[in-house]
């Protein structure tokens, strides 16, 4: 038995991570007044009876007299969380309130964290779609590869909300956002780079489609997984791997990452794994190398910056930290303003070069991407992404209304 | 299409009830500061893994350092919303929005709107139960019966948070406490009253079951269907009815309402019907008259009156009003506060019988209950239901906490 705040484990007590863990990290609260009879009349019955029956006569009426049309669940099944792994639904929680709470300070977006006690993936798409009218988006949270995969699609190709998985198109967004700005800084042809992704899970995955998306030449991409060079001919492809062995390494390359190394421009690292230096100084004179695995890059930035003229990390202690938060508020905030349906590739590549133009002016080798609390990022992504949904056909209004593109700047936090 | 908050029908704008439901009645925000890269480093990565850590090495940890311990979700199908019948999930949302910040307002819970896309039982518990380690509480709402039956019998069996489903036992309770009032008022022997039930759902059954559970004599209890009243030898009786054929009505009178009602001490109407005047003129002298249903009692206070000592009804415009807002807030404020795992009998007995005992020293005809706004209500009822949760063993805490008791008074309402 658990005895609540008065009989925790004093070394808990005393540590600043827990303490400040205590009782979670988020509320709730009403924004109508309950004071009096009359209020409770119009927020309550008899008065909501009326709107009820608006919106069963016209479902359009849904989003404009309800919270969800700006409300995003996270939702996780504990599979894959940060570097943890399967650590299952309760222990994932906090990350989740972590995620709920930065897509209202950076996107004026209210989130609500779900743990599935659940990893069944038919069983998750099911749930996910029953409780998907409560929201206005679906945001996908530490689900392991390659089920996120068909989880995301299905849930995408099923539902009318927007379906984001951010451990793929978080991380690349936010990836490619930092290549441009590298490619710019260098002087290269963004193109023709020849760019490495060490690790096929969910980030790999979705950096090298959106890469190719963005105008970086699949043939000249390559893919290493935990077997070695993603080539067409090897025997044990399938789902999504597939697809990248059909569309990447055209020339056929094989071997593991030091072969894939020789001559390479960029070094994406997403694997967790540790890259020998020998292996990395194989690569083409002023590289690029974003060692993102947390809290070990796959190269130590010290290492890295021997051969690479640029190194981003996901670490908040090195420069260039690779961060989700610099995508995922802006991109819901932008898809809720104009109800897009979907989030489509030209949206995220939208996001990642608002991102980059943020601190396009002012490049530096140890700045290419802003700061994870610069309040210029939301807003200009959100606008950005916005304005893609619109041209994309995907959007419900022409529009973004004034109100919601006000994202709040990153403004003094509420007490504890 | 429809455009937001620019191009509404001109009539709903002007609306007061519409204007106020605009964007919804709720929002979320962070009890954590986010202001500085230190505190995005301890309420998100990397501090946060060690909560997550800890959490998956004992789970124990988890209600105390999430905001789950004190959140519930209000879940619907939309199939019995108010008295409009099935509307489906969507023009279901703003009562179970105006239930959630009603929760906060007045039991201090974090409450959550989940409506369903689904009005099949099996796929309904699915997904509750897939989803429930999000919550500290299920309040099941404006399911219809008999589903709702096995419904909230079978998540409550299969979950180790509390299931209730406030159509029935919220009714029931505030039922029960106004029935306590009056029988004090008339002196009366509560056990030995005659009462017919008209109406045989959710409410109906509850009540039925919540009085006998509160000593009245389940032998002298008529309850009336729509095929008029249930005894042992109708046919036609299965799963609840089946079980009210065979605890109420021992002499087993039949007939329809005016048959019920002869010699009767209390009706309690919640069928929606109308009961006619030769009805009720059968009843016993000085009788006690609940007719609820809403918004068109099934006897109008004014006949009511010509044969009832104390008439009550479910509205907000005469005196009496059996509002559940009185029980919900603080029976799960109780239940959270020592963690108990189910709502027993005994748990609604005592909320019902802290709600009597605001009043019971000031008691008039024409006040048997308290004020919906009385202030007091919500924490003696956390503390008495608390106290039998622990009394009936099914707490996870031998008391509830300093903070979580402080429920807070009805305050200012915070600005639209």
């Amino acid at each position: 038995m658990s005895f609540f705040s008065f009989e925790l484990d004093p070394a808990l007590a005393a540590d600043p991570v827990f303490d400040l863990h205590r009782r979670g990290k988020m509320t709730m609260s009403a924004t109508v007044p309950l004071a009096s009879k009359d209020d409770l009349s119009l927020a309550y019955t008899p008065g909501v009876a009326r709107v009820c029956e608006a919106i069963a006569e016209d479902e359009s009426l849904y989003p404009d007299y309800t919270w969800t049309a700006n409300t995003v669940a996270v939702i996780t099944d504990g599979s894959a969380v940060l570097g943890l792994g399967n650590i299952g639904p309760r222990a994932a929680m906090p990350v989740m309130e972590g995620k709920s709470v930065l897509f209202k300070q950076f996107g004026g977006v209210d989130s609500i964290p779900i743990v599935l006690d659940t990893q069944d993936v038919e069983a998750i798409i099911a749930t996910v779609k029953a409780m998907a009218p409560s929201f206005g988006g679906i945001n996908l949270e530490d689900i392991s590869a390659p089920r996120c995969f068909e989880i995301e699609r299905r849930l995408d190709a099923e539902l009318d909300i927007p379906v984001f998985h951010d451990d793929q198109h978080g991380t690349a967004v936010v990836t490619l956002a930092a290549l441009r700005n590298a490619a710019r800084l260098l002087g290269r042809d963004f193109g023709a780079l020849r760019v490495v992704v060490s690790g096929a899970g969910a980030a790999g995955v979705a950096i090298t489609r959106t890469l190719i998306a963005a105008g970086v030449e699949g043939a000249n991409m390559i893919v290493v997984d935990s077997r070695g060079i993603i080539h067409a001919e090897r025997g044990d492809l399938s789902g999504m791997k597939a697809q990248i062995g059909a569309t990447t390494n055209l020339s056929g390359r094989t071997g593991g990452i030091a072969e894939a190394l020789i001559g390479a421009d960029v070094l994406i690292g997403v694997s967790g794994g540790s890259i020998p230096e020998e292996a990395v100084a194989g690569m083409a004179p002023g590289a690029i190398i974003f060692a993102l695995a947390n809290p070990t890059p796959e190269v130590h930035p010290t290492v890295a910056h021997k051969y690479a003229a640029i190194v981003a990390t996901g670490r908040s202690d090195f420069p260039n930290q690779i961060n989700n938060v610099l995508a995922f508020p802006g991109i819901f905030r932008g898809t809720l303003d104009v109800r897009a349906g979907t989030i489509t590739d030209r949206m995220k590549v939208a996001a990642a070069d608002a991102i980059a133009a943020i601190v396009a002016d002012d490049l530096r080798p140890d700045a290419i991407v802003p700061s994870p609390l610069d309040p210029r990022v939301a807003p200009a992504v959100a606008a950005a992404v916005a304005a893609a949904a619109i041209e994309d056909g995907v959007a419900r209004l022409a529009a973004a209304p004034a109100h919601t593109t006000a994202v709040p700047a990153v403004a003094a936090a509420p007490a504890a």
